[in-house]
């Protein structure tokens, strides 16, 4: 394993720290935890909070996508583990401006498990929480940590427009209504051409030939649905694509938005190349592609390989919030 | 070799149509190059063009730095490889909205050559054209590509501070003397932990073992000045601040921009702790730190390892420039 660090076991506090060092007029950490917050006088404009969280090791995500306009803290855990009720609840409590906070849950057993505790802890102090689980990986039903599907990089839509909506002043309600009509339309899958080393372990969570690549594969390494031989950008577009198409009974005419994200150790090179790929077929199905997005925003360590995340804009004001300016680090 | 793409010798031309059609708001391509504009009305606000470009394989640098606020046009060349000159004359030309255009070359024979040969071309239509060669890499005079010092992330902050008083207005003698004024401030230092595969040649360019590591490596994987064991986080740190220091000749008090940059395969997480470490060695120094940037912005394809750009703001005014919002993709 080679890794720039220092102790493995103090990696999450090290990089909270270097983090918020980083951006001291954008974020800061809450006290006795490793959550981060954004910087902004709650009281002078408050607004419904917007938290996210889950294990560490997907950076940007998600702290990097705390800020005006998109999430209100970011709760981060240990290296592919959940982060622990407590802190979750203290998010709430300094995300709260007296408007309720919304939480955007991956769904992953143990953050589901921890986030409905902390959820129910901030109930006891009368904070109107409430929640979706998002469930985006259609790669496979069920999984090493996940009953159902797992939750990967289409949660940062989830973040970006609920963040819209509470910016412009929506209520508790309407983000929770407005999170259950986004979150069933947005669909992803990827492909991983290596495994990621876990600091603490020192070597891959899983092994691919030198030739051999894996379909399906998890933020945290879990099993996908095929491995077989690497084949070129156009091959693995046509695969990833056609589960997606199918997946959203896509028909000519409709609207989508879609976002190439990099796994970790892929080149911003290659994710072009292969959202050029993307935009050929899905400009051979005769659909609209309103908005785009290429880069590294939900990884996971250092594996190399792409997901595709493609979304269903049924409604028209989505892309606008899509597209509206923040401030964070990571979007 | 294991990468996301088609025919190898394509890679650069499908590379810049995803981005273009990624961003087709932001970007355009300028017409039978492999060069990247951005979309503004240059006659209905003209300003002073600022161009930079070379080989590709560093995203987001250099496509990715254009925007409103920084770069007018990015010149793709192919992987590792100075574009041509004729490239570089139609994205002077494109640029030049009647005020001139000034050129930021990265210190690599090529790339000067050809950049200097474009400007020439240039001059023949009376396009007032001027330039700054960057040597902000401090590991090594001389080098595989290189007379005197490489140029490396540290131009970066040259986009960024020209483009910035390119906005508000500043004439081309005006860009061009603070060019001179910021460069010499700006130096870098990094360390690789692997080396790069360029697509055609489909090995990479150097090997480390699995405990090796080396100082001063350049992003074309040109050699850098000591090899030694896989080290923590604070003692890399220590090696590259201690260099920087010493060439800044830094005292107490002095106020410094600070840019970690991921050189492809280094997660987010390594390079937070990372600039943690940094940060300590600096407070230690009793120097201020004003700015402070981490992430992917000069790469080298595939390499893992980092690099530290350290900037004396000896303008108070630099500052502000550092921190203006632009609406590139990667800033």
């Amino acid at each position: 394993m080679k890794k720039i660090m220092n102790d493995p076991s103090q990696i999450v506090t090290e990089m909270v720290q270097g983090l918020v060092r980083s951006y001291p007029d954008q974020l800061k950490q809450i006290p006795g935890t490793e959550a981060v917050m954004k910087i902004a006088d709650l009281k002078h404009r408050p607004q419904v909070g917007i938290v996210s969280g889950g294990g560490s090791g997907h950076e940007p995500t998600h702290a990097g996508f705390v800020g005006d306009g998109m999430l209100t803290a970011a709760v981060c855990g240990q290296v592919f583990t959940s982060p622990t009720p407590d802190q979750i609840y203290e998010a709430i409590k300094a995300a709260d401006a007296g408007r309720g906070v919304f939480l955007v849950i991956k769904n992953y057993s143990g953050d589901v498990m921890n986030f409905e505790m902390a959820k129910d802890m901030a109930a006891m102090d009368d904070i109107d929480v409430r929640s979706i689980v998002v469930d985006d990986d259609i790669a496979v039903e069920n999984s090493t940590y996940t009953q159902g599907r797992r939750g990967v990089a289409g949660t940062i839509f989830v973040h970006k427009i609920l963040g819209a909506y509470a910016r412009q002043g929506a209520g508790i309600e309407a983000i929770e209504e407005l999170a259950h009509q986004i979150t069933p339309n947005i669909k992803t899958i990827g492909v991983a051409l290596s495994g990621a080393t876990v600091p603490e372990v020192g070597k891959p969570g899983f092994e691919l030939a030198p030739d051999e690549i894996e379909y399906g594969v998890g933020i945290h390494g879990e099993p996908g649905y095929r491995r077989e031989k690497l084949q070129d950008s156009k091959h693995l577009a046509t695969e990833l694509v056609g589960k997606l198409k199918e997946a959203h009974h896509m028909t000519a005419g409709e609207h989508f938005a879609v976002m190439v994200n990099g796994l970790g150790a892929t080149p911003l090179m290659e994710q072009y190349v292969f959202m050029n790929d993307v935009l050929d077929l899905l400009a051979a199905e005769n659909v609209e592609v309103d908005f785009t997005k290429v880069g590294n925003y939900m990884t996971s360590l250092d594996m190399a390989g792409v997901s595709l995340t493609i979304m269903k804009l049924i409604e028209p004001g989505w892309v606008a919030k899509l597209d509206e300016p923040v401030t964070t680090i990571g979007w």
